[in-house]
């Protein structure tokens, strides 16, 4: 094959791609774009509307989504909070990977970190997406439900939309619990390659990986139970089941 | 005593302000601010920023933090994704009391839906400050092993401040800790009054404040492995110990 000696940037590109590059092939120790003067003077002078006297930097951060799950409405609730710890999970995962791959001491695990690293952060993108899924399923539900039912032929079409829109639902946090119980069990494969001081960080990741994935099974349980189909309730409590027993639970007793 | 038979706003407040009193008082089901007219005229000429034509509207909302804990920097990491998933549960109780506060099948609980509320939004508001002073607290734990060791002066003193900012890196989870075993409790005791529908909202409320609690007592112990002073060390074990007993874990060996 033939062995690039050099490259060139032909017209623009974004300042952190530059910065990300750098801080990738130096392999730094805790490098932030912060570091970078002309930032930190853009930040100065901007303002850096996100640290108030009152408010901390990460709580700014934090506070859009938890006064989101906090109103008094339906969405989000338990299944977009699952999705978004097991986003929170692979976040941290990537973290931990990204950190111990910039170790001397875990060098001989370079590959495998690099590889953990891109699947995190694939993974987080997922399991963030399903937020939004599951909260337009369930308000898809409470549309069906308002359905008219004036007659008998509405009373049918609605009972049909609602049957639909469940499923749906049930579907969803189906592919959250999916997911998040394989990140749970490939956070767990790294933990003998990740630096010593990174371990009770893993613990946190592997903890909200398995909150994620039983909030998300509590949620297609809670919308089997709506449904008729008995055979497709059966197919999925199933699933569940299953993906249960990943978790380390005992297997429980399957009823249709 | 003397009962008021009408009352006045002198001066100015905040729209929101009337906002919450109105969504308070009248009970509405679902009310949202984006309701008002004035509100969405605002959003919509304001080009609404966190809806992009890619993201969700909900992972919008999540992005920031999740970015910031995913950013290869030691902090935000597991003490403060900790505090963070204590803040989502008590989000969630919020939202489930204030959503059951409001049905009339929940009538006879209205009073301790409220106080419930209360609770939650205070509840919310402590662990959310913790993110930050989780990562404060290990940032200066880091400045404390970057002090100069050039004498043996300079390293006794050096020591001294390792492990104060250890104990200090210890205390904040142990608080999270707490805060989440009593929120975790209070969850508990809601099971019987919230509207049956808001169950499984409930239960993922739980499974949040439970992993929130388990990941803050992980880096409570991984602290307490630095310190010397081993009378420190036995009775913070035996606080966290409680505190997993609390949880439902069967109680451990507590060793200094």
């Amino acid at each position: 094959g033939v062995k690039p000696v050099g490259s060139e940037i032909v017209g623009l590109l974004p300042k952190k791609a530059i910065e990300m590059a750098a801080d990738f092939f130096l392999q730094l120790e805790n490098f932030s774009p912060a570091q970078v003067f002309e930032n930190k003077l853009a930040d100065a002078l901007s303002g850096a509307p996100l640290m108030t006297a009152k408010d901390g930097k990460l709580v700014g951060l934090a506070r859009p989504f938890l006064e989101a799950v906090a109103a008094p409405t339906a969405t989000p609730g338990g299944g977009s909070v699952s999705a978004f710890a097991g986003a929170l999970a692979a976040s941290l995962g990537h973290m931990v990977a990204g950190l111990s791959r910039k170790k001397k001491s875990q060098a001989a695990h370079v590959d495998q970190l690099s590889a953990a690293l891109d699947d995190m952060r694939r993974t987080a993108e997922k399991l963030a997406e399903e937020i939004d899924r599951d909260a337009e399923s369930y308000n898809a539900v409470m549309a069906a439900f308002k359905l008219p039912q004036g007659n008998a032929e509405e009373a049918r079409l609605r009972e049909e939309a609602i049957q639909k829109a469940t499923k749906e639902a049930a579907e969803v946090p189906l592919q959250v619990a999916e997911r998040t119980v394989a990140l749970f069990e490939r956070l767990g494969q790294l933990d003998g390659i990740v630096a010593a001081s990174m371990r009770s960080d893993l613990q946190v990741a592997r903890l909200m990986a398995s909150a994620g994935a039983r909030g998300a099974l509590a949620n297609v349980e809670s919308n089997l139970d709506g449904l008729t189909d008995a055979a497709y309730v059966k197919s999925m409590r199933a699933k569940a089941a299953a993906l249960r027993e990943r978790l380390g639970d005992a297997p429980r007793a399957i009823s249709a």
